[in-house]
């Protein structure tokens, strides 16, 4: 049995083995390619052309509409949307809520993936604003999850990491997490060496990836935006979202055997997600 | 006979078969190099990495200069512009607004890349802003002509896309492409799988290019910037534009023989922007 | 002797051969590696995916927050600062300037890439409101340093630059450079085929690199980027500054005898800045 019980939700709780996971995963790639979802991509500056080029690699149809003008318009044509705090100024985060509004009244799901959170006032106010819009997931790595139950009030003790990147594991932050994911009724990724992945009652960790991962600007933004690109062909976002981190992860890996350095890396990686099949990640898929 | 006849403007009508159009774009490929011409890029966030890496790669200088207090100056002293909108906002329409008036008093060619037309009302009026200024060139793939058009009141009956790709095929767009060259007295260049290059009397479709050139993002948008270096060094904007797609195509033809997924393709399609020469478009070039 | 002496700061003088130059470039990287020191970049929208990429391949932690909203406060906890001048817009400047000012006042060293300078009044003011902040170091082409010293009232007499390229050596920089290195009391180096170095008493000429670091956009504003977290790891911003620009130039060496076109360079590039050693350095250096 692969999913804790941990709360009360037993309705959603599925006992599933790897193999099941990696099916639901090949799958979801599958219809992923042969529906071609669009995309809709509120995120910063760094991580545009890795996002882009990430979604156009795996077979979805990205499109990078921020302003406010058009965004919520946007949201109600696009299948799924992604914002991310990085980058952060006020056009930008006007931009966000306006399509997250629209995206939660319209039933579209949206993935927040909230960059640099603890940093300051702004940021943090920042997430509590698009919180309130309802996100399916929220994806991060462990010290941004910490910091998004912060923000929001359940939490007070961990330390803000000074940079962007996670000073905490995964594995620290899984209460956190799961009091998260039942609080904002949404499902909380926390990625990193081990994903882990929780709506609260089920909890899915996973082990693939590669270090060479973290020497690549903005592939974590890129993985938000693969996230929100399975949540367009599932419903039930927490399998969208443990198949969509099945699928890169295991693309990590394959990547790593081509490239071992980080320029190089980063295009093997953009290979192998138009490379990766179902029965790679039948093949290789970790869940611990 | 190549160029079809389709208008009364048979003063610019120039009878030119397939080793004519390779001679003058490997004519003009080497005036490029030679001259390096400054080309100022009003782009959006996802291409300006790609654009300004595809006009060094060729020979070209780029120059992104976009804010309204300085794009105009600019625009006095560069070769040609091309305004793209992309990841529209106010600022960004105020600065291109800004340089295409500075452009077009100045006669400096400047091409429009309309991304994403139709998708709603602040992109529409955007575009339509922009046509005041008279661009030499509109470059986009199909549904963005058939937008272009029905936002100047042309035609109504095509229904838009839902993201930024084409729904449509060139020759759709054929009829509506030389309307709207004559209707702005500009070149019209609907670019896929066929790529149509009309002045409203002339007509060429050229057949080079490769599938895997969608699967890069931004690779349109940086075609249009390419189109800009070329009108720099030839002022007859539909043999610029013709020339440029030429190139462009060819060398992407050639980078497909290098990589056959996304992450090298690009590598290698900017590898081959810097190796393609008068020759290599000699040998391959696709006319229909 | 390889500092010239030209002036009076001689309690700033050491003499220093090539060994000592590479000693100390290479205990640097070593040093940078080992920390992994924390560097906030305010910098155009072309450069940020190259400076991230460049700042994590060579070990550095490379953080992209520019909003004034957020920067002055994210300035106190970076170990240091790139400001940079390309794409500029009024957001920009004030957020470039917050963070400038929390940077002085804390003693953080923060680096002035003044791209573009000299391209009209609203550039060439917002450079003067940042030398107010009393940059550490100011790294451009000898162009833009030129460019820089006519601002600041320095020089009068160099032509301006058409586009973002030098149209001068930095030999023909020396005096300027030292000028204005005096004046502003900070490192300049100006860099090009031969890369000059600084303070106003000390000089250091260095001759490593490759043509091809300027067929690949923002190779330059990258190079900024890793002399601020040199910056980070050497109290002596001069030292820093010849140490970074020994590492990028041999690691830009090093990636031309992998790669001979601009789209595989960039990959080899950053491929090497994770691969270069302080043996590499001492191997390859070369001091004029």
């Amino acid at each position: 049995m692969l999913y804790a019980r941990t709360g009360n939700e037993g309705d959603k709780t599925v006992t599933q083995d790897r193999a099941g996971i990696a099916k639901r995963a090949g799958a979801l790639l599958d219809a992923l390619r042969a529906t071609r979802p669009l995309v809709q991509n509120i995120t910063n500056f760094v991580s545009m052309d890795a996002a882009a080029n990430a979604l156009l690699a795996l077979g979805a149809s990205p499109a990078m509409v921020h302003s406010a003008e058009e965004s919520g318009d946007f949201a109600a044509r696009a299948d799924s949307l992604v914002v991310n705090t990085g980058t952060l100024s006020l056009p930008f985060l006007e931009g966000g809520e306006t399509a997250a509004t629209s995206a939660h009244m319209l039933g579209r799901p949206w993935v927040l993936d909230p960059v640099g959170v603890g940093a300051g006032k702004f940021r943090n106010d920042a997430v509590l604003r698009l919180l309130r819009h309802r996100p399916a997931v929220i994806r991060g790595n462990a010290s941004e999850i910490l910091g998004v139950a912060r923000v929001s009030g359940l939490h007070g003790e961990a330390a803000a990491p000074r940079g962007v990147d996670s000073t905490h594991s995964t594995d620290e932050a899984l209460a956190t997490a799961q009091h998260l994911a039942r609080h904002c009724f949404c499902v909380v990724a926390a990625t990193g060496p081990v994903d882990l992945i929780t709506d609260g009652a089920r909890v899915v960790r996973l082990a693939n990836g590669h270090e060479l991962m973290t020497r690549v600007t903005a592939l974590g933004c890129a993985l938000s935006a693969v996230v929100a690109a399975f949540c367009a062909v599932d419903e039930d976002a927490f399998e969208a979202t443990v198949s969509a981190l099945a699928v890169y992860g295991v693309a990590g890996e394959m990547a790593a055997e081509l490239a071992n350095r980080p320029g190089s890396y980063r295009v093997a990686f953009m290979d192998m997600l138009d490379a990766i099949t179902a029965a790679d990640v039948a093949a290789r898929l970790k869940v611990l």
